[in-house]
Parts: C-alpha cells; structure tokens; sequence
C-alpha cells in the first residue's frame, strides 16, 4: 500500500475527465491519468477497476442520493409522485457542475462501449426506483411500471436539457416531461411553452 | 467458401439453443455448436460473428416487422396508438414460439454480457419506433417520449408474460400495461383482473 494521498479519488477523476475531452477516451491510459494527476498508476488502480470506472463512480452514490430522495414523502403518495421526487433530486445532482455534466455526457455518447454501460446504469436505477416503491406499498407490476416510465421521461428530459443552451432547470424540465407524457396517454397535450 | 448447406443459420441457431440450455451459455464454444448442427466451425463463422450474436440475430427482422406494422395505420393516429400497434406487433411475434422466446430468455438472463446486449437491443428499438413517429409527424421530444414510455411497457409486460405459466395473450398483456400506465397518470388505476 503507498501512502494515503489527499483526494486521490477526485483528483484522479478530474485529470481523467480532462484527457478523454483533450485526446479522446480511448486514446488515454491509466498511466496517462495517473501522471496527469501527480500519482502513480499504482494509486489509479486503488481508486478505479479501470479507466471507464471512472465515469461511473458517481451513479452508485447518485442513486443513493436519489432514493434517500423520497424518505420524508408520504408513503401513500401515487407512484408517479414518488418516482417524480426522486428523478427531480437526480435532476438537481447533476446540474450542480453543468460542465461536467455536459463533458461526461460528450465522452459517454462517442462511444459505443460506454453508452451500453450507462444503458446498464439506468437500468440498475430503474431496479433501484421499484424497489424503493414496493418498501411503500406500491405492488407489482405497478412498481415496476411507474419506475421503467420514470426512466424512459428521465431520458428524454435529459437530453434536451442537454442540446439547450444555457441549460434550462433540469428538474422543471423533468416536470414538464412528465405533464407531457400524462398528456399523450390522455390526449390532452399541454400547449408548448 | 464452403459449399452451401441448406438451412445452416436455422440448424446453428437450433443447436446453438439446446446446448446453451443443457450446459450454459459460457461453456459453450462455437466448435461445438458447429459440430451438434452437422456443420463445420468456419460455417458458424459465415453465418454469426460470435456465439452470443446466436442469440440476437433475430432481433433486426423482428424490429423490421414490428415498424412495418404501422405502414398501414393512419397518419393523425396519436403517437400511443401508434407505439401499441408495433408492440403489439412484437408481442405476436415472440409468442409464436413460446418455448424458444423463455429458452433464450432464461439464457439471456443468466449473463450480465448478454443482459447488456439485450438493453442495447430495447435502446436501439425505441430510436427506430421514435424514427417511425418523426416519419408520421410528431415532432421531437414527442416521438423520444412516446418511443421510450413504450418500450417501458413492453419491459414490464414481458416480465409478466414471462412469469405466468401457460403464457397468456402477450399482445394483451402489453395493452393492458399501456391501461395500467393510463390510470398511474390520470391516478383511476383500472380494478385488477
């Protein structure tokens, strides 16, 4: 073991980002990373599995944050509601830093290997979402329907929070994604903004 | 080049499904599906690029068929409808053979690699079911939201499909997920069956 280096993790994280976005994700090594960040490879691979790790570290700690989201809300609240809360406290995580947001999301979508493993992510979270819904009451398949729909408006919602500029409230637009889609099943569309 | 065989794709893939249920998909080499099909390895090799792409091979015809469905459905046909015909459309398809749909799912399941490449595959379906509704109209986030919230529904109906024995109607069962969705937005939950 070498000796504990301040922020390691973040560090690391940062120097990563920057690389994949200067020469490409899969033009840069660990080694690369490491150096960048002032620590050895050896410190790298204490921190990370591997170099795609390190643009998922956050979601573990995210869907955490997310399902804490829901703690205080009544438990007899519809199950839209809830699933509401927690895509709208998701929705407020990530567009603390917008940049990174948008730098992660960049590198993501180049390549192929990448989205999968966030296609892997948001279904875990989907699992995660109908879990949180069975603890309150919500039975099957309900849960599991109003957490895969929840994912399904979270994807839409996030990519055009992403392709517009100065990137409008994300949970608002989560919201209106959500009015959206009870407007389609009802016929009712809300009027365009 | 081989000489041709008659049927190898069909006779590969039937033997690629009996040995992958009888000692698991890892333990299986495309050698000895080759061999169990009465073909050579290179012949495997002609017809699929690896042993796991025996088990999504169909996947393309079937999105074809499914968003050939629509061809004929009128243009105006709100943007629901439309996802539920093509659907429906792949509900008829997998329950034509039941016992291969559950065989390749339980191996599909069984596999975080394959589990991956089947999230792929729904990601890939839902951008041409939203393609087909650009096509007739609907504007963006419209067709993205309609597209995905359907591809939400088809996961949860499958998953019941899958779990009740005798496997009832699959194309009902997705229409009846698209009424249980209806009632969580507009918060009237039809009675249980």
């Amino acid at each position: 073991m070498g000796r504990w280096e301040p922020n390691a993790r973040g560090r690391l994280a940062q120097a990563a980002m920057t690389l994949y976005a200067e020469q490409g994700f899969e033009q840069t090594t660990a080694a690369e990373i490491a150096r960048r960040a002032g620590l050895t490879e050896r410190t790298f691979f204490r921190h990370f599995a591997d170099k795609r790790e390190v643009l998922f570290y956050g979601t573990e700690p995210m869907r955490d944050l997310m399902l804490r989201a829901v703690a205080d809300a009544p438990s007899g609240a519809p199950a839209l509601d809830t699933v509401g809360l927690i895509l709208r406290a998701a929705g407020t995580i990530l567009q603390e830093d917008p940049a990174l947001t948008r730098a992660r999301h960049q590198i993501v979508s180049a390549n192929a290997e990448l989205r999968e493993r966030e296609l892997v992510k948001l279904d875990q979270i989907a699992a995660g979402i109908a879990a949180v819904l069975r603890e309150r009451g919500v039975a099957e398949p309900t849960a599991s329907l109003a957490a895969e729909t929840g994912i399904a408006v979270y994807k839409v919602a996030f990519a055009r929070w992403i392709s517009e500029p100065g990137h409008p409230d994300l949970p608002h637009i989560i919201q209106e994604s959500m009015a959206d889609l009870r407007g389609l099943l009802t016929g009712h569309l809300p009027s365009p903004a």
